[in-house]
């Protein structure tokens, strides 16, 4: 076969010099048409369109042609021209075909409209469907638009600790890491277990927040964020929990309550933005096949200002709604950690737009957060979305030593995990706000899809660790 | 204090609009002066350089002056002016001053000159140093740059599991992630650990590399990268190793393994130019104060091709040497695995330049690379850097599915956890390639810093933990 240099898909169906001579590699999508003349929609994951390639089957060997089944992987030269039927403004009249590689009808991925279940048990072959293409696109999008983000406003990304000794920010049950032969445990003169012979010489845990060492960041380099993986072992079998994400968060020094919604506003608009602007061809095929509302909820909250009202304020509104015959599962009163039909009403259908609750009472937020001068209320902020509930969690920070340390006797937090923390506070202490952002939550509301496990490669969920 | 909005110094120190009334916010790193005018260097993390903050003694509380040592936080306003003396072009004149944050002579970081063992023990304090600063700044460029490379070139950022049940990738040893409670530990019948109790209803293990899943994806998504954490619980307590370490492993369908090295010399290349183009401070700084000969180093990879032989050639050059009087610590023989004096002899001392080598023979490099025709030696190839031995090392990947079943039948792999690999080659099969980079080797590399444990923020080693 002649050697010409390969063009991607994304690239060829850009290009208008009809004539040209161009090699595509790809897998077979479809192949249909005559005795005369096939179509082969040929598809290289650079996007989600397809070129066509048309084959006149007679300058063709018979047994060749016969491997082009779906899934298979081929090599084309041919020449670019125009196209009327394929959808496309280009396709390629076939003069050369190489099949690199066949594919039985063993292959899982034969026929269309696999459940969402099924395609989850072949997780290693999903990302080769349209759906799941389209969402891995995106996913990569994302990310870049966040890195981006953060570094054209001068932030530095912060590699905080995977594995770790303290377990003091208590957002969750941990993971237990070990070398330690279970089938022969050493044991101390008292019985437990003897974590001196353990590769770290203590217990250690895999990480369920990056916020504490963000923190030390932060009061040295200015403003960082984290991006990278985090684990919860919680027993939760539901569309919305994974065992491992990956999470997103942002510390900033000499920021306040303000600075931080300003932050976390601007910042979830860009990511939307980019969605919009960047991945139009996947997010109009996930709109279309799995969710007609996709595109205009994610443009409508790029429209307005996100609402900003006290936790308090919202608890008012929801007992007037209670009040006024609304039914909720669960209770409201002031003082519950609101339930997501509870974030949803707020935001889906008192204000039909984003809304950041502040000012939450501090017994349902975590320890480090600015006690408010009420004594009842910590200077927490949620983000809260459609569809979705909360997208963001955050909040200033106790700058105040005192106030920090009387927080964590009253919770009985151990001083060996915190007196590094605590050092932050003791020397140079400054005002600072951060928040937290699942990706994978934010994957929802721009994928649209369902179900969290569908937005990850290789979901980890309890009984589940495939791949 | 007046509300003036704050400017972050790396911004100040480039304006020249003197007589504008400015904030900044930082931590003091030294006072100096006389009985009526002080000097406040500050430094706020965004830039290695620190502002110069003149105090007119007179003009200001006593008390609140007493508050301005070595380590505490301060808001000043104040009329940006021209500077003779500070060594920068811009300092601040000093009308208002508040602490923010007080700091004792406990604070470890009083003066200069700590050991970098010493500064490990407090790494919870040390980004707050100009050698670490500047260290975490490249380190967060490093990432940047990395991921504007691909994405630039439309690879897609792909999230490999850190959880995995299975162990196919044999690069190392394995740490276990449980939540059984090991002092109760369940048995099977026969004396066995229970695992159907674990989380994951089985084994799991925190991953050693990323790339077998890398390959799934290359093959539905053309070109992707990983950039994520891995471990290895090896008992290896050196200036090389980490247990948790960040690795980027970028996987290329229809990449052969010349486009392969095309790939890692150009994507290398970036980098290395991105940290000379966009951190010359901190990349000045370590090198007059650390190692004189870095910027140097980095200059000279960009200058030349990369030499690229194959290893029995590299061999022959290694064996040539020997017989000319070259001691070297360990032998010299066709099919030993390099040692780092192996690689640097060739890049160093022979070459003077970096060096790709191919081809090595099947029994040192792993399962799934693509065998050459001689039967001996793989498509493996090394990239050797100076300094540093081996940066990058890749393959192309075997892509016929009866050889790599033969060659995990050979080596014992077990097929449980290989049926979803083998099925790329199965279904629509190509041509691919790939290689991996250890983050932090490169920024051994970048910074010239010579313990790996000095380019991670909180390193986790044997019996260290911490943070």
């Amino acid at each position: 076969m002649e050697k010409i240099s390969r063009t991607k898909i994304v690239d060829l169906l850009k290009r208008d010099d009809f004539g040209a001579k161009v090699n595509v590699k790809g897998w077979v999508r479809t192949r249909r048409g005559s005795k005369q003349v096939n179509f082969i929609a040929l598809n290289d994951g650079s996007t989600i369109n397809n070129v066509q390639i048309v084959v006149d089957l007679a300058s063709f060997d018979e047994e060749m042609l016969k491997q082009i089944t779906t899934g298979a992987c081929l090599s084309v030269n041919g020449e670019m021209v125009e196209s009327v039927g394929s959808g496309q403004k280009v396709e390629v009249q076939a003069r050369e075909i190489e099949v690199l590689g066949i594919c039985d009808n063993t292959y899982p991925l034969q026929k269309k409209g696999h459940s969402m279940e099924f395609l989850r048990e072949i997780a290693h072959l999903r990302p080769r469907t349209n759906t799941f293409g389209a969402v891995f696109r995106i996913r990569h999008h994302m990310a870049i638009a966040i890195h981006k983000f953060f570094h054209e406003r001068g932030f530095y990304y912060f590699h905080t600790p995977i594995i770790t000794a303290s377990d003091a920010e208590g957002a969750g049950q941990m993971f237990q890491v070990t070398t330690l032969d279970m089938r022969h445990l050493g044991r101390t003169e008292d019985g437990a277990v003897k974590y001196d012979d353990d590769f770290f010489g203590k217990q250690a845990s895999l990480t369920v927040s990056g916020q504490l060492e963000g923190e030390l960041a932060a009061t040295a380099l200015g403003a960082i964020y984290t991006f990278g993986p985090t684990f919860r072992a919680e027993n939760s079998n539901t569309p919305r929990h994974l065992a491992e994400f990956w999470m997103i968060e942002p510390e900033v020094a000499f920021n306040d309550i303000t600075d931080n919604m300003d932050l976390a506003e601007e910042f979830i608009k860009y990511c939307v933005q980019w969605a919009l602007d960047n991945c139009a061809d996947d997010v109009k095929f996930l709109n279309d096949m799995f969710d007609k509302g996709l595109v205009e909820r994610l443009q409508g909250v790029l429209k307005d200002d996100f609402v900003r009202l006290s936790y308090t304020e919202g608890i008012k509104i929801l007992e007037s709604a209670v009040a006024n015959g609304r039914k909720f599962e669960f209770p409201v009163y002031w003082g519950v950690d609101l339930a997501s039909e509870h974030e949803r009403y707020l935001v889906e259908e008192h204000f039909k737009r984003p809304v950041i609750l502040t000012d939450y009472p501090k017994e349902i937020k975590a320890f480090y957060m600015k006690q408010n001068e009420d004594g009842k209320t910590v200077r927490a902020m949620d983000v809260l979305f459609p569809k979705i509930g909360e997208i963001i969690g955050g909040s200033e920070r106790e700058a105040d030593y005192e106030k920090l340390q009387s927080r964590i006797d009253e919770l009985h937090i151990p001083m060996k995990d915190m007196w590094w923390y605590l050092d932050t506070r003791k020397f140079g202490t400054c005002p600072h706000s951060g928040f937290g952002l699942g990706f994978e939550r934010l994957l929802l509301f721009v994928t649209g899809m369902a179900n969290i496990r569908d937005v990850i490669p290789f979901p980890r969920t309890p009984r589940n660790a495939e791949f």
